[in-house]
């Protein structure tokens, strides 16, 4: 019933996080009824991302491409006003984007791309763990601060990590985990409130 | 923090149906991750979309485009197997789509694209009526099946549409609504068991 050139391109949407096929069609057709110009400049744009935008190679943020042969680092690897001694572990750039946005971190990143996840059958193997090592070997860095979330698979990352990172002559510390700013402690769940009294630290 | 290529992107995709900023957002950075040779084979077909397909100028939709100058019509608009005496309307390709999979519908289409709905702000002169009229002035149709939906908007579109082509000496029918094939009465609610009775049928 339908074009084959628009089932493929149904396809292409559905490797999308968090698209299925049908959400992917109703992509596809809502397209086609706007203008084509719309669709020309998504093209464009989406043409021109690989070629100007690519992992950083050293941390796994967003880097533009430069000049061939020179290496891909994104702003944070380049700005050398950020403390080197610090290297920050986050599951995913937003993950790092949000810590950016509290302003609380002055080192460095490094961008793991997934977390283990027994259910989704990502293991050890899959975790970039050659590339963090040749980032620790760097030298400079004295403290990895693991952010992966406080979810059951971003706590198996930290324990894994941390086991990773023994006996290489770094502190290896774990973002505090407790009842949110503004939250409510009636309705913050047993985890939570758990953690916030195994965590407690004196006061004056 | 972000490079404006990347917004730019991100800000078209939040083009898509029910695509917000965090969600294009996480697109974006999926596709950065993802083999630059996925992004590419995207643009390509994205690209090739509009110069292919676009709405069938008859009906509403999906058509291949061809020789310049020739009608742009769907393969159900040059069918000629189909009842060319009955019409029926949708609210939008999908719904087409799985009318045709029941089998039970012999006759053409015409896609309005969208609802009457007062809070979206979508009145009388949003749906593509002289379309349809140029349609219905092709002859030939004397009966048009309203398939919109059993919503409150789909209600408010098949009035409006009955009132729009009465007295054009056509026979104009709307879809049945009850209670549903495989349906449990215990929980339909009480507008469709309301229907299921006032559209009861003589047995036997």
């Amino acid at each position: 019933m339908l074009p084959e050139r628009l089932t493929r391109l149904v396809n292409l949407f559905a490797h999308l996080p968090g698209v299925g096929e049908k959400t992917a069609q109703r992509f596809v057709l809502h397209l086609i009824a706007q203008d084509a110009s719309l669709t020309r400049r998504f093209a464009e744009e989406l043409a021109l991302l690989p070629v100007h935008l690519c992992p950083c190679e050293r941390c796994g943020f967003i880097a533009e491409v430069g000049e061939p042969g020179a290496p891909v680092w994104c702003v944070i690897c380049r700005d050398n006003k950020r403390d080197p001694r610090l290297l920050c572990i986050v599951a995913r750039v937003q993950d790092l984007l949000a810590i950016e946005r509290s302003g609380a971190m002055r080192g460095r990143y490094f961008v793991l791309g997934r977390l283990l996840s027994p259910l989704e059958g990502i293991g050890p193997e899959d975790l970039p763990i050659a590339t963090l090592k040749r980032r620790l070997a760097e030298g400079e860095i004295s403290e990895v601060l693991v952010a992966t979330p406080p979810s059951v698979d971003g706590e198996a990352t930290a324990l894994f990590l941390a086991r990773e990172l023994a006996g290489a002559n770094l502190r290896v510390s774990r973002i505090a985990s407790g009842v949110p700013h503004g939250g409510d402690l009636e309705f913050a769940d047993q985890i939570t409130l758990g953690r916030a009294i195994e965590g407690r630290k004196n006061l004056g």
